[in-house]
């Protein structure tokens, strides 16, 4: 069958008219297609996408399986009747745009419907084809039972296995942000949820130690996690029965693959847009990809890291839409909007518990060279008296010379979005930690301390910065521990309850009295339940001659402690 | 009686010692005290305070009255006792210092409780003598059952009041922050609150319209609000019965005078200690006064607006905190540690509602001789398909010349913190509007929405200043309603439950269609809920050549409708 026979011209209303193509219809293209109409409603903007839904909740589907979000129309921000009564914008769900012609300046799409093939010509063409999940290639991968969860048409199929009672083991493969909202939201919906991840801990984005706080909480609400750990295969005869991996097999009615996402980058690859080294469509900062009158946005696109001013992929809904609003208003008006770049930050709810970052890990910063410093400091998110105030950790991460924060992560019960917002703009305008200590921020004792987490976050900072402490990380302690005297100058009864394996009980008011007791020459690490009794132990220690002294960043609650 | 006869030297323990004599102890003293202390272990530093508590949590108060916060110790961070134990710092409570002598560099404090005279000699001396509630000059102000609510004695002897069931009606005489917060707890502990306040609205530091819709849902939430009215005295033989504005009496059982405060500055002006423009404490960036080894510090001292680069007082204990710190660190290791300014930074919950202000006010801009651009822009705190959203109302002013955010407020139910916290950051660093619209925030259904309050609310802004849209406040609209042609944009079953006074309605859908019942020459203002419409129908009535239209500001939810 050739094609050609079939081809149609899609001419719209008016032959005169701009034409604007955009080929994707989830966050970035139906942004870009409606900014551009608001700024030249003379346009003629069509919107070309496989999919059956438009504008629809991508965040949202993990909800939606759980029953958080109840109906499915909730999720769907517009119908594409909706869309083009609203915007003046002509939708076409399932059609699949299978080649550009540069030269001529057209689409060839195909209607999967009547597999008719039609033609869109276009003045300006904005590439907003998103990100598929990756699976990797094992046996079994399509089995019944084994899902993505990236359309709204992924959620409906699962949200129905469930519904009917079909799944009463769960398998999640990927510790990632979705991987992990779809674990808690099965759990919630009553199955028991298993979770493989193949490296060290979960949230591979976060450092250790933050992301093995929320790891060891996941673990006490019910998910087994298992990390370090190779899925390879899955196993069952067309419904999927169990996972195979390097360790073990689980049983499984339902498994969620989630080990990541690629950007689609095939039809622009094909006609020489020039992609990125994180494999996405390279992008200036106006949104103009290497060829003229080709734009691309969303999760195709790449970004750049503001922190390091290098390329960076992060496919996220926040982006999508401030990149479609510079793609609108450059072609919509010729203007010359930019978006600079991003931080990468991203927050997850996992039952109770709140995980952020912006900007580097640690990690990260170290692997693009910089020389850091870092502070892990437990805090409340309210006053101390006001009934209901949580816990939350903040890391802070910053360039040891020239002291600009390069990153952060909060994670606790309490509010972590507040302050990796906070920190995500002071990083936006490279802030040093010492601006950071001195932000004038909103207190009232239902919304904050006195001194804000932030605040007391950066002043830990900058004392080990001056000098005035030494640390030594939650990981790095539990490595060495045989070779450490560790002080615990917490009060009997809480040393009593449980300590860090090894240590001696000696409370900051005692130390004066009772530092004979201690071994001079050995490295000691003083720890309490959040830093501030280590600290006062260690003036009076520092005062009292003792040189090697470091107390434990983030106190006890940040301790990767075993479980039972 | 000689003062002399009775005069004791306080020694210390160490003669050698740098003495270091801290007045006032709740939450800059006692901060400074730590930080020195913890600086540098051999100072003797001591704290006298008048109070019978120190360190106390000022801003719980009206929450221990309502009973949020059920017992007083969880008021009081610290006794005299523990900080002694913990910090090694002498706090002399019940002593009131009543002399500085600057030459001989010692300060004389009165033992309240044995009316003994001591001599405290000092190395540096730092004044953190708060500030004192203004209470009016009117008759019956020291009548039985009038209150301050400042220090854990205020509180404690209202809390008792409400417990005996001695309250049935109480006034509260000012709209600020603890008056509002008062009143919210007094009410809530069953008690008929009225609240009496001089100026046009309560929350004097809010703009107008921001500060009406907290107004109305205090209203609705069944506190009696009284504005433009000067409470005149107060009646009642021993107890006070009633109180007697401009306007009518209101009986009360309870009077809670909440006028404001003004900074303790006499011992200080008596030895030529310089007061600034706005009545406080002039100090420099370092906390220094213009009399050596003298700082000052919270809230007697005075502050830099970071934004006008003048002299500004803003009385709060994040600030405190803050300046306590620095002069810590200056005084305890020599440092140079400074505090440039700050932003006047304040949120207050009432009832389920929020405000939060930082920068300047729309008034307070162009009272600084800012030329002023302004958007009130409705957004949802969370994803409007995530259960427990909540709507807030963003109000931006920015100079219209460099685009530079001068201020924000935010309201609603919804979260507030947040959001001012990340202006009053992108403020410090001297963000532009544009700056705030790309900023990368992080995004989940549960934390945001894709495109954030904020970020929706600069995007709002910018088109203003581009001139895609001109915009029109509530008041503005309200105070010229016969003047306008007034179009509602919404559906026509929204429109029939309430619109504004003489609003026709044409769906934002019908625009084309029915523009020939506009009159083209009329200055025409377009409503909607949110605003979202009402644009959509501004951009097709310009291009139908319609030239002199506007969108309400902040939709009809900011439009300040009259109760019933």
């Amino acid at each position: 069958m050739s094609k050609k026979r079939f081809i149609k011209l899609y001419r719209g209303e008016n032959r005169m008219a701009e034409k604007i193509v955009v080929i994707g219809g989830v966050a970035a293209g139906t942004k870009t297609a409606a900014k551009i109409k608001r700024e030249n409603s003379k346009a003629e903007v069509v919107i070309i996408t496989k999919d059956a839904h438009i504008s629809y909740a991508g965040c949202g589907l993990p909800y939606y399986i759980g029953g958080v979000i109840e109906e499915e129309r909730e999720l769907v921000v517009k119908t594409p009747e909706d869309f083009k009564l609203v915007t003046g914008i002509d939708v076409f769900t399932k059609h699949e745009a299978v080649k550009i012609n540069k030269e001529e300046k057209n689409v060839e799409v195909k209607d999967l419907t009547t597999e008719e093939m039609k033609i869109f010509p276009y003045d300006k063409l904005i590439l907003a084809t998103g990100a598929t999940p990756f699976v990797p290639p094992i046996e079994g991968k399509n089995l019944s039972g084994v899902f993505s969860v990236r359309t709204v048409s992924d959620a409906l199929k699962i949200r129905e296995m469930v519904d009917n009672g079909a799944v009463k083991k769960a398998v999640v493969v990927g510790g990632g942000f979705i991987g992990l909202e779809v674990a808690e939201n099965l759990h919630e919906r009553g199955i028991g949820v298993a979770l493989v991840e193949l490296i060290d801990h979960i949230l591979p984005p976060f450092d250790e130690e933050v992301a093995l706080y929320a790891q060891n909480y996941m673990c006490e609400e019910g998910i087994n996690i298992y990390t370090r750990e190779k899925v390879l295969s899955l196993v069952g005869d067309e419904k999927v029965k169990k996972v195979v991996t390097d360790k073990r097999e689980i049983e499984a009615d339902l498994v969620i693959m989630s080990v990541g996402v690629r950007p689609n980058i095939n039809i622009a690859k094909e006609i020489g847009v020039e992609i990125g080294v994180t494999g996405a469509i390279a992008v200036n900062e106006h949104m103009e990809t290497n060829i003229k009158d080709i734009y691309a946005v969303g999760d195709c696109a790449e970004h750049v890291n503001l922190v390091t001013g290098k390329p960076a992929w992060y496919p996220m809904g926040s982006t999508a839409n401030k990149m479609g609003r510079v793609a609108g208003i450059n072609i919509g008006s010729e203007g010359k909007d930019t978006l600079k770049g991003v931080l990468g930050t991203t927050v997850v709810k996992l039952f109770k518990l709140n995980a952020a970052k912006t900007g580097l890990s640690e990690r990260d910063a170290k692997k693009a060279g910089f020389e850091v410093e870092t502070a892990l400091v437990p805090a409340n998110d309210k006053a101390h008296y006001y009934p209901g105030y949580r816990e939350i950790i903040t890391k802070l991460i910053v360039d040891k010379n020239t002291h600009r924060v390069l990153g952060a992560q909060v994670v606790g019960e309490g509010v972590v979005d507040k302050p990796i917002d906070i920190i995500a703009t002071a990083i936006t305008f490279d802030a040093k930690v010492e601006d950071l200590e001195k932000l004038d921020l909103a207190y009232a004792p239902p919304f904050s301390m006195a001194m804000s987490s932030t605040i007391v976050a950066a002043s830990v900072l900058t004392n080990k910065l001056t000098g005035r402490v030494k640390g030594i990380g939650p990981i790095a302690l539990k490595n060495r521990l045989s070779e450490l005297q560790i002080v615990d100058t917490r009060d009997e009864g809480s040393f009593m309850i449980g300590t860090i394996p090894g240590a001696i009980n000696i409370p900051s008011g005692e130390i004066y009295m009772r530092a004979d007791e201690l071994d001079k020459e050995k490295e000691t690490v003083l720890v309490c339940k959040l830093g501030k009794n280590a600290y006062l132990a260690y003036i009076k220690l520092k005062e009292l001659g003792f040189e090697d002294i470091k107390i434990l960043d983030g106190g006890m609650n940040a301790y990767p402690f075993e479980r039972e």
